[in-house]
């Protein structure tokens, strides 16, 4: 299945953060999330399990209990229910990797609450 | 757990293409795929689900029948067992994502037959 990015919406879902859902399936789920300087992911958990790629940018990346600076090129595992967040130290682009599919976000692209 | 570039080691896996293998557990894996221009991924099967978005350049894909130039910020999903193939139409990179992991890719990381 071909996804064209001009044929995924993209929502702004907090302060200087938007959120464009890619490819995906029930099992698997792809999202571009773009960050302003300064936007912050806040440390959050969710049962789904999550590979994340700095595809442009700088971030300080909290898993856990450890902190660490990735920058463009850079990706990070998170297990399923481990608290992480993330807080853009330039404009940065993450690409963000779900299993299985984040069905609340495709409930939120449908309209229901955030 | 962080998985920065530079702990990533790149192998050459066919002409005028690169494979790196970024964060990973059994059931997901990443993977940095950089082709120069003309670098053929040739059409091919295997039992892993795949998204692939492409970070940089242009490629023509192929999936099952059908076929679609996809340029960056486009990503396309591969069923189980569906024959997908691309050419890179510039220098491109691609991010694969895998599940369940690519154990042969593991494999021939360690040293084993490509």
């Amino acid at each position: 299945m071909f996804v064209p990015a001009s044929d995924c919406p993209v929502r702004e879902v907090d302060r200087g953060i938007t959120r464009q859902i890619l490819a995906h399936d029930p099992h698997l789920m792809m999202v571009r999330v773009s960050f302003a300087t300064g936007a912050v992911g806040y440390v959050h958990t969710h049962p789904h399990r999550q590979i994340t790629y700095v595809a442009s940018g700088r971030f300080d990346v909290s898993i856990g209990d450890a902190r660490r600076v990735m920058v463009a090129g850079d990706s990070f595992y998170a297990m399923p229910d481990m608290p992480h967040g993330v807080t853009a130290l330039e404009d940065s682009v993450l690409i963000d990797i779900f299993s299985p599919t984040r069905e609340d976000f495709l409930a939120q692209a449908a309209g229901g609450p955030r």
